[in-house]
């Protein structure tokens, strides 16, 4: 029987991204839906999140790999921040009829490295042309041919009503944030100032490329019962910051000295790239900003699974989120860290 | 405390399409991910899908409120196909910011009405600047404006091994079709044609701007456990037909005198729209089809919520699907329906 070339397309990535059913998963790939049967006392964590060519990556720049890595990394770390063990996901994707080929089959070995490594099952999806430059046919005639565009929909599970959600700081909590500050923002400096095919920079590049969504690290924090909110750090910790302070209806006072700030080259410093600004606003870290009240701060480790846990400061009332510096001198800490609508 | 511009969009987007927490949405939109708690005894139905300007619809043809009303309403359909009660959706919007202001909100007012008429509360999303023609920044740097795409990704609800796929239909079984065949393909037919503004031609467009997925019927069909497979007929009749017989592993002969087919003016007729292939082989109907064991076969009416239901053939061995014509003769029924990467 005839397979139509879509047919044919959604094969190749059942083939390449496994998915096999079982107790929960009752119905896979390639019918009008999943089927997911709970397993009791469990709740579900359900987030989407885009990775757009020439938004959030560069053909010319990165390697399917990393880009069908990275995408999937990045909805993943929304699960991390609410506890969750990553379970299911579903692809939409938008494609040239020109990245169909070997683009696509370094893609999805990327992301399927990462589902194996976040321990995600593929369960569904939908795939389209692309419109934009060049040309192929849509129902409406022939029309442009365009940009890739990944949408993933991440599905995590996690005991019922262990969930943190963004909300739940509360004035004396301690603000915690997990990994380096800016560490990826520094290698996206390098592609925007066209030096990341330099040997001696290379290796700046592997936070841009290749993030780890805390898992391990939210599950224990939230197991602990030991967080009132949490988040990623997707758009940076000014921007991020602001948005758990105005979920939870409070302000923040952060200490400059104590921010875990990304370690920046001589020779890149002398180009203009300030370690600060980047640990400020720099996005695309992933690692977690979290609140803990006062009385338990002290069970919270300084390291743990191999990433540093920094205190960087503390919630106050009102609405305002203030840097300290070193001196005690308090300044505003406007959000600045990436806006797709600015 | 200043809101990024991306946060006033996503504010907007929450006040148009309203979405309250309950006993099974425990936290909704604007965390890090959603959190569902399931009711015992119940299973969950998810699926996504794509409505890419350009591919589906048109910006000058296609209102905002006909593309946010019928973005919705295709996802939605995969969950009637499964018999599944519509819950809960996530929406990915890739929007190039001239579509930013009275656009979008046209479109926000066409899906907040069809999740209102579906059931369906908005619980997440993602939303991204689109690249291609004309200019925005992204993190690098000036890029083009480019095309709208939506991603929905929707949940349904239904009891615990209720859910019917495309793999089980078998030889001897009674293959159905609700609804006309080929009436939303009639109206695309006047678009590419450039005659859908003439007046007496324009209620022929409500098929393809509005079509309702079938939610009471195929809950009506799961639940009286008659159907062996079910599918959404969204590509055609001769594609989707194809798709459920390679699922189970049988072919199908197709009774053409059978089939409902849409009725087409003579005035159109004139101009070379052929009404058997618009049946055969056109896409966004969103009818059901499905197979029923024979002997089941005489308990499903003619008409069901208003919704004729046709029986137009029967399942065989083998694997090929046949169109028998009034005078018996039999040719193959190859699927020339929509196919996004022919």
């Amino acid at each position: 029987m005839k397979m139509s070339g879509e047919d044919k397309l959604i094969e190749r990535i059942r083939r390449r991204i496994p998915s096999a059913t079982d107790g929960v998963l009752r119905l896979g790939i390639g019918d009008d839906a999943a089927v997911l049967r709970p397993v009791a006392g469990t709740e579900w964590a359900i987030t989407c999140d885009q990775f757009i060519e020439g938004v959030h990556f560069l053909v010319d720049v990165h390697s399917p790999e990393v880009v069908g890595y990275k995408a999937l990394a990045r909805a993943t770390s929304d699960l991390a921040a609410m506890g969750a063990i990553p379970r299911f996901f579903l692809m939409s994707l938008m494609l040239p009829a020109s990245r169909s080929g070997r683009w696509l089959d370094g893609m999805l070995a990327g992301m399927s490295s990462a589902a194996e490594h976040f321990g995600l099952t593929l369960i569904g999806g939908d795939t389209a042309q692309s419109p934009g430059v060049g040309a192929h046919s849509s129902r409406f005639g022939k029309v442009a041919d365009g940009k890739i565009a990944i949408n993933l929909t991440v599905l995590g599970e996690l005991e019922t009503g262990k969930a943190v959600g963004r909300s739940g700081a509360r004035r004396g909590d301690i603000v915690f944030v997990t990994g380096e500050l800016g560490a990826a923002q520094l290698g996206l400096e390098l592609i925007l100032r066209g030096i990341h095919r330099q040997r001696r920079w290379k290796p700046l590049l592997t936070a841009h490329n290749h993030p780890h969504p805390a898992i391990k690290l939210g599950r224990w924090l939230v197991r602990q019962r030991l967080v009132s909110a949490m988040m990623d750090i997707s758009d940076g910790l000014s921007t991020d910051l602001a948005r758990l302070c105005r979920a939870s209806h409070v302000g923040a006072r952060i200490n400059e000295q104590r921010l875990p700030v990304v370690s920046v080259p001589d020779g890149l410093q002398a180009k203009g790239i300030d370690a600060k600004a980047l640990a400020l606003h720099g996005g695309d870290d992933y690692g977690l900003l979290f609140t803990v009240p006062r009385r338990k701060a002290a069970s919270i480790p300084s390291e743990l699974f191999g990433t540093e846990v920094s205190q960087i400061g503390e919630i106050v009332s009102g609405n305002r989120v203030q840097l300290i510096s070193a001196n005690g001198k308090a300044t505003p800490l406007l959000p600045k860290g990436w806006d797709h609508f600015s």
